[in-house]
């Protein structure tokens, strides 16, 4: 196999939050991450029309703290727990440390970005992409 | 606001699929994508150790044929449907085009990689990440 290129990921906003350090965060956010901003750049705070308080969305965000080298982890840092292979894992360590992070829009702000909760990501966390859970006119959603 | 650097991503595999044109791609996977092979690269197959047939797992590619200077589409690629931006929708086209395609894994090849179903990504599309729809050990699941 010939292996391709790599790509360039443009951040589109930022996490703004009361979480300050990697160590605070919670593991997932349903484990008790706090609200936090996600603040998007100008040029792309139009692709948030459509938007509203109450929905669901998955944020994607770039872990900038986490390492690239790591292929097999103890999952939940317990040191029992067998090692596993980083896919098969939510470890942030991982080749592409791209953070999934479901959460419940709380407020829209056309000039500053969405407000949400939970989000386990440390303030300054860079965000690389929000999707609804759900299709807006699918057949299912 | 500062707005950082841009980021690279390194492809960990390949879409090997049956799919070999967009416009022939379901626009999402549970609208009837086939099975497919993701094949890793070899310095990352360890990363798979721990997944196993059955398993619901998330897989996260670079949609390569997107563009990336759209902003608002109209969703479902209907004329009727009113504009919306890009985060309040799955449409490929959007700054970071990262698809997101949960898939159930039929077969796992530690030479090879994992063969799974639906996937709607067309054949040779990098794939860029593997997460397990729910973490092992974790007190949910």
């Amino acid at each position: 196999m010939t292996k391709p290129d790599s790509y360039w990921l443009q951040p589109i906003g930022i996490v703004r939050s009361a979480l300050q350090r990697r160590e605070d965060a919670p593991l997932q956010g349903r484990e008790g991450g706090p609200e936090a901003w996600v603040e998007i750049y100008p040029e792309f705070l139009a692709a948030l029309e459509g938007i509203e308080a109450n929905a669901e969305v998955l944020v994607l965000t770039w872990l900038h703290l986490a390492r690239r080298d790591v292929i097999k982890v103890r999952p939940r840092r317990v040191a029992t727990n067998p090692l596993l292979g980083v896919f098969a894992t939510r470890s942030p360590d991982r080749p592409n440390p791209i953070g999934l992070h479901q959460a419940t829009v709380l407020e829209v702000d056309g000039r500053r970005g969405v407000r949400l909760s939970p989000m386990e990501a440390v303030n300054g966390t860079p965000v690389i992409d929000i999707k609804p859970v759900q299709c807006p006119h699918s057949p299912g959603g």
